[in-house]
C-alpha cells in the first residue's frame, strides 16, 4: 500500500486520531454525585474564590490548546481550519506520546489575526498553555507577540521556535565536531519565514554574533527597501553588521554555518565551496532539502542536518515541544522565555556524549526516550530561575514524571 | 468524609476529570509518517477538496464542544469561565460514559453573547455538535437561536432542552398512570428561566393545549407589562388562552399538572388541594424541590417527580443528552429539531413497560443502560425523517453502536 493509501486508511479507520478519556469512573449514583452535581460545586466554589486553584481541581495544568487557523498547513498553504484538523490531532498525539501532555485542537475558521488573538484570550481560563501551529507569517508574529503580552500562560509558536531550538541544539554539537566557537562563527540563514526568523533570533540569544539573513531578494540589511516588513526590519537592525548586500551566493562566502528554511535547491555545491573549511549545513526545507547531504559532503561540508528521517541528523521539532510544554506546565509558567528555549536546546545537545559525537550524529534521534524528560527538567529549571514559574519543583522529579507519563520508551 | 471533602479530593487526585487519548500509536518513524508528517497531508488534502470528509478523517463526527461562559453555573450563579470548568469536565465525562461521545469543554471568559456566538462559529469546522451549558437567561436564548440559524451543526442548550425532554418523558407515563390525555390537560409551569421556557415550548410541540406559565410576578399573559422579555412575550402569545391573571396560587386551581423549575417551597399543599384530582407534580428545583414528595402525596398528588436521586422519579438530564447527541452525530445531523426532542422523550418513556408502570416509577433510572441506545436510535430516525440527517443509518445499528461505546452496563 502507498503511504497515501496507508495514511488515509489510518485516519478513516479510527475517524480521527484523538478521543477524550475520563479520568474518573461514573458507574453509579455516588460517583455521579462527586464528579457531577451536587459535589462538583465544591471545586467550582474553590476556583471562584482563587482562580489559581484551577491548576489543582481541573485539567488546566496538563492541557494545551493547539491553535491554528489553517493558513499555512505543512507545505500545503492556506487550506483552512477544517482541513488543518488532521495535523492538529497529530500534534496532540505527539504531545501525549512524548510527554504525557493532554493537547486539544482549536481550529479557527478565520484569517483575521485579531479573531485568533481574541479567541485564545477567551479560552485562557481552561488551558495551561497554547501551542500556535501552522499560522502564516507575518500574522503569526503578531498573534504570538500579542498573546505573550496579553495572557498569563505560555504561548509558543512551534513552527518558529521548535525549529529554532532543535537547530541550536544541533549547532551546539556541530561546533564541537569542527572545533569552532559560537562567538566566532558567521552564520548565513536563508528563508525569512516564521522558522527562519525565530532561528536567527535564538542564535543571537545563544551568543552568535555574526549572522546574515537572506530572503528571496538576497541579504537583509539595514536600509533595504524592497520586500521588507516589521520583523525583517528588526532582523536588519540586529544582524549583518557589515551591511552586506547581494544574493545568497554572494554573502555566503566565508561563512561557517548555513541555516536553510527555504526551498529545495537553494544551496549549491559551489556556494558550499565558497564557505570556510568544515562548513556546517542545516538544510531543512521540506520535503526536499536545500541541498542533499551527499552532495554537500562531497564538496567539503563537515556536518549536514536536514528535516528528513532518512538522513542522519534529523532536525525534528518533536525533540523540543513535548518537553518544553511539560516543563512549562509543571512549573505553572506564565511564559516561555528565551532562556527556557536555550536551556531546551542545551538539554537536547547534552544527550549526545562526547564519545558518541560524530559528524553524522550531532543530535538525538526523535524517538530517544531520554529527550523529553531532559528537556522538561531543563525548561522547568530555567522557568524557576527566570522568575516565570508560579510553582517551585524539583527538576529531577519533573524528568522522572515525564518518563512515567510518556509512551515512548 | 463529607461529600464536600470527597468531591474536592476526587478532583485534586486526578487534577481534573478529563484526559486526551490518542487512538493511534506512534511508537516509531513509520507510525509518525502516517499520523503526522508527511502522511497526514493526505487527509488534509481530501478535506480541503470536500469539507464533508472531515467526518471520515477527523474526530469531528464523534466530538462535541461543551460551551459555557460560566454565567449560570449550577445554582452558583455567575462564577465565570475558570470556575465553570469542573462542571464542563463532568458533563464531558457523562457524554463519554453514557454514549461514547467525545466531549471537550470550551469555557469562554466573556459575558458578551456575541463573543460566545462568534467563537462557536469559528470552531464549527472541528465539532460535530455544540452543547451549550450553564449560560444565563435570556442571553442563552439568543445564543442558541443565532447558532441554530448560523451554523450547520446541532446546537443544543441542555439546561433548556434536557430538562424539557425528560419532563415530557415523565409526563407521557404519568398521564398513563392517571388515565388522562395530553390534549385535555391543563399544565401550570412555575419559573420562566431557561428550563421552564423550553419545557413549556416542548409540551406545546407534544400536543398540550392548555398551559399557564408563571414567574415571580404570577401568570404570564398577553398584554402583561411588568417583568416581560422577548421570550416571555412569545410564551404569552402561545399559552394562557383565557388570559388568566394572578399568582401561582390563583391560577393553579383546576390544573392537572404542575411543572416547577423555580425555588424550594414555591408549591404549597393548599395549592395541590386546589388542583384537579390525580394531580401530577414535577417539582424540579435543585437541590430542594418546590414541595417534598411526601407532602405532595399526603394532600392527594398522584405522581411526583423531582430532580433528586433520593426520591423516586428523578428527572435527570443524563437520560437525554448523551443519546440525543449520539443520534445526531451518527446521522451527521445539521440540527436538533423539535421532532427529535419529542422522539427522545417518547423513547425514554417507552422503556417503562405498562406492567412496570407505577406512580413511583414513571421514568427509567439514570443508570439504566437501555436509555442512551434507545434515545440515540429514536433521534437518528427522527433526524432522517425530518430531513436534517446528512447520512442515512439503520437505527437498530445506532442502538447497538451506542451500547458498545457506552461504559454504563
Amino acid at each position: 500500500m502507498s503511504l497515501r493509501d496507508e495514511a488515509l486508511e489510518l485516519h478513516r479507520q479510527h475517524e480521527g486520531k484523538l478521543a477524550v478519556q475520563p479520568k474518573v469512573e461514573v458507574a453509579g449514583a455516588h460517583d455521579l454525585s462527586l464528579a457531577y452535581s451536587p459535589g462538583v460545586a465544591e471545586p467550582c466554589k474553590e476556583i471562584h474564590l482563587d482562580e489559581a486553584k484551577a491548576y489543582d481541581y481541573t485539567f488546566k495544568g496538563n492541557t494545551v490548546g493547539v491553535v491554528t487557523n489553517g493558513t499555512a498547513v505543512l507545505g500545503l498553504g492556506n487550506i483552512g481550519a477544517a482541513a488543518a484538523l488532521p495535523v492538529m490531532e497529530g500534534k496532540a498525539v505527539l504531545f501525549k506520546a512524548f510527554a504525557g501532555v493532554d493537547a486539544f485542537p482549536i481550529c479557527l475558521n478565520t484569517e483575521d489575526p485579531e479573531e485568533v488573538i481574541r479567541t485564545v484570550k477567551l479560552l485562557e481560563p481552561q488551558f495551561g498553555g497554547i501551542n500556535l501551529e501552522d499560522i502564516a507569517a507575518p500574522a503569526c508574529f503578531e498573534i504570538e507577540e500579542r498573546l505573550k503580552r496579553e495572557t498569563n500562560i505560555p504561548v509558543f509558536h512551534d513552527d518558529q521556535h521548535g525549529t529554532a531550538i532543535v537547530t541550536l541544539a544541533g549547532l551546539l554539537n556541530a561546533l564541537k565536531v569542527v572545533g569552532k566557537n559560537m562567538h566566532d562563527i558567521r552564520v548565513v540563514a536563508n528563508g525569512a519565514g516564521a522558522a527562519g526568523i525565530a532561528t536567527v533570533k535564538l542564535l543571537l540569544s545563544a551568543g552568535v554574533r555574526d549572522v546574515i539573513m537572506c530572503d528571496t531578494k538576497g541579504a537583509i540589511y539595514e536600509g533595504r527597501v524592497e520586500g521588507m516588513n516589521g520583523v525583517k526590519q528588526l532582523i536588519a537592525r540586529n544582524t549583518n553588521r557589515e551591511h552586506k548586500r547581494g544574493s545568497l551566493a554572494e554573502v555566503i562566502e566565508g561563512a561557517d554555518v548555513f541555516v536553510g528554511v527555504s526551498v529545495a535547491g537553494a544551496l549549491t555545491p559551489a556556494m558550499i565551496q565558497s564557505m570556510n573549511a568544515d562548513a556546517i549545513i542545516f538544510a531543512m526545507a521540506n520535503p526536499d532539502p536545500e541541498i542533499h547531504p551527499e552532495e554537500a559532503l562531497a564538496v567539503g561540508a563537515r556536518v549536514v542536518g536536514t528535516g528528513r528521517s532518512d538522513y542522519p541528523n534529523q532536525i525534528n521539532n518533536v525533540l523540543a515541544f513535548p518537553g518544553i510544554f511539560r516543563g512549562a506546565l509543571d512549573t505553572h509558567a506564565t511564559s516561555i522565555t528565551e532562556d527556557m528555549k536555550v536551556a531546551a536546546a542545551e538539554a537536547i545537545a547534552s544527550l549526545v556524549s562526547d564519545h558518541e559525537l560524530r559528524p553524522d550524529y550531532i543530535i538525538p534521534r526523535p524517538f530517544d526516550p531520554r529527550v523529553a524528560p531532559a528537556v522538561a527538567a531543563a525548561v522547568a529549571k530555567a522557568a524557576m530561575e527566570g522568575g516565570v514559574a508560579r510553582r517551585q519543583v524539583n527538576p529531577q522529579q519533573i524528568a522522572e514524571r515525564t518518563r512515567t507519563m510518556a509512551r515512548i520508551r
